[in-house]
């Protein structure tokens, strides 16, 4: 399991999942385009199922489970998008599913858990009582942990939106995705690179959770250290199996300041009047604020998800 | 010119207008569905080109003039999205455009007018500063004037958008509309009506702003008195004009409250992860605030727009 996934793992995936999540839309807007100087294909995961990308990977780990293991259930920790995505994949399952959550995660995320069935083991916000709760969780239940990241099985499945995007854009020549703890970016970066060589693929990230910046070029994991950003969905660190694909397929890491991620989240809200979460924002950040040149290219952007607070926006903090 | 417009007025507006409007996508949503207990598609005009559906309907109006008038420019009087569509209509012609607007404007609308190249002239804002502003702007130009929604060639560029709402859902038992004005329910109804007659169509507005309520109520037309309604698209009183074709093809309309409102603009946020502004929520709101009872049923929705202040959300007042 802990084998370094390819092409043939997200075509799997893909086969696996394809009847339960969305295929979700490739979007244009000539505004943004304008502001990019180049032309870009938004690819809407803030549309999937759960409102964010999670679902495929959560999905594809899930439905991978033999039935004797299906039936202990699946368990694993998130305070943000892949708890409900395990919580609704093991739904449809119709098996248990376990998310050990801090106390102190947004209402509306526990919210989400909850309603889709999953039992919360809330936990004090510490790596420690995580790890320590997660795995009285195991010991009680049995039920299969599906890490957020750091799963082949979670990995290929990250992968399946990238590998849709080439299909229905063959002629990028660039792919962005944000990365946190890197799912989503090793994921495309197996597709993009396998089935279309001459795209290269670029992770974003903030400033303030450069830990995958820092790692390329250290040549190992340097962890983040409790980093401070609005992209909620970014503060996590690369894990071995992501890390590993990144070195070996993503051309490089771009990083972005707060300003300009909130400015590019308001931008597509505003232009293209749909609603993605601050981590979206980060890798159309890096093209606004020019941390990258990628003009009169063709490039894709991965709009990673739409969860967020609408009590309190960025631009409001 | 002041003849009530029919089918026939949609298709050659359809025509006219068809390279320069954007045919907006039907989205579904099954969470929504299953809140409004029917099957809902959802017209997006606010992915329309200047975010609103008023595009299509200042668009034919500046298309239809001859190129003698034309040359004089356009003219009107708007606090909203009908300004902004008329400034960019007219650049797309390549003709001048004057836009009367109070004051007091938002900052974000004086902005779009501007930025579409459209010569503002400020007024104080009142019915009676208004008109004579028009009227001096109209001597000193010569400018052909384009009112918001009581024009003929308005009414029937807005009913294309329902012309292809039943394209795309041939199948619909009812279609509802936001109604300030009546440009975009009449247009709606005119085309609705015409090519599916099984189809019903309802207008829906705030219980703060209920003149298209009471005007057929009563069989005359009865203005809203200064209302005060966070719909800001829906503060306008019907005219002679859209009056007729509601009168002739609406079957009821509907009235909602502020919360309700606020609520429905919320749903849609937080469910289909598209922005619309709180007009275009007014529909919806009548549905799942239980004011009207489609269940079951196969409904049109039209979202009229997506412009809205992002600093100061509604439910944040």
């Amino acid at each position: 399991m802990n084998s370094l996934p390819g092409l043939q793992e997200v075509k799997v995936a893909r086969e696996r999942i394809k009847d339960f999540v969305h295929r979700t839309p490739v979007l244009t807007c000539k505004s943004v385009d304008a502001m990019a100087g180049g032309s870009l294909f938004f690819k809407c995961e803030n549309f999937q199922k759960a409102g964010a990308f999670k679902i495929r990977g959560a999905c594809n780990a899930v439905f991978s489970l033999s039935e004797a293991e299906a039936r202990r259930g699946v368990a694993t920790h998130s305070s943000g998008n892949h708890g409900a995505a395990i919580a609704l994949a093991a739904r449809w399952r119709g098996v248990p599913a376990y998310v050990v959550m801090p106390d102190n995660a947004a209402q509306i995320k526990k919210a989400a858990v909850a309603g889709y069935g999953a039992e919360i083991v809330f936990c004090e916000p510490t790596l420690e009582a995580r790890e320590e709760t997660l795995a009285r969780v195991l010991g009680r239940t049995g039920a299969a942990f599906v890490h957020p990241y750091n799963d082949a099985r979670v990995i290929a499945g990250q992968g399946t939106a990238g590998l849709e995007l080439c299909e229905d854009r063959p002629d990028m020549d660039a792919v962005l995705a944000p990365v946190g703890g890197g799912g989503l970016l090793s994921g495309t970066a197996i597709a993009v690179s396998a089935v279309s060589p001459r795209t290269v693929v670029i992770g974003a990230e903030p400033d303030q959770a450069d830990d995958a910046y820092r790692s390329l070029r250290a040549g190992r994991i340097v962890p983040a250290g409790n980093p401070q950003t609005i992209a909620d969905g970014l503060r996590t660190s690369l894990g071995d199996l992501t890390f590993a694909l990144i070195q070996r397929h993503v051309k490089e890491i771009v990083t972005v300041g707060e300003e300009e991620i909130t400015r590019a989240m308001r931008t597509v809200w505003e232009r293209m009047k749909i609603i993605i979460e601050p981590s979206a924002a980060v890798p159309l950040a890096a093209l606004l604020g020019g941390r990258i040149d990628l003009s009169g290219k063709r490039v894709g952007v991965i709009l990673s998800g739409g969860n967020l607070d609408f009590d309190r926006l960025p631009w409001q903090r």
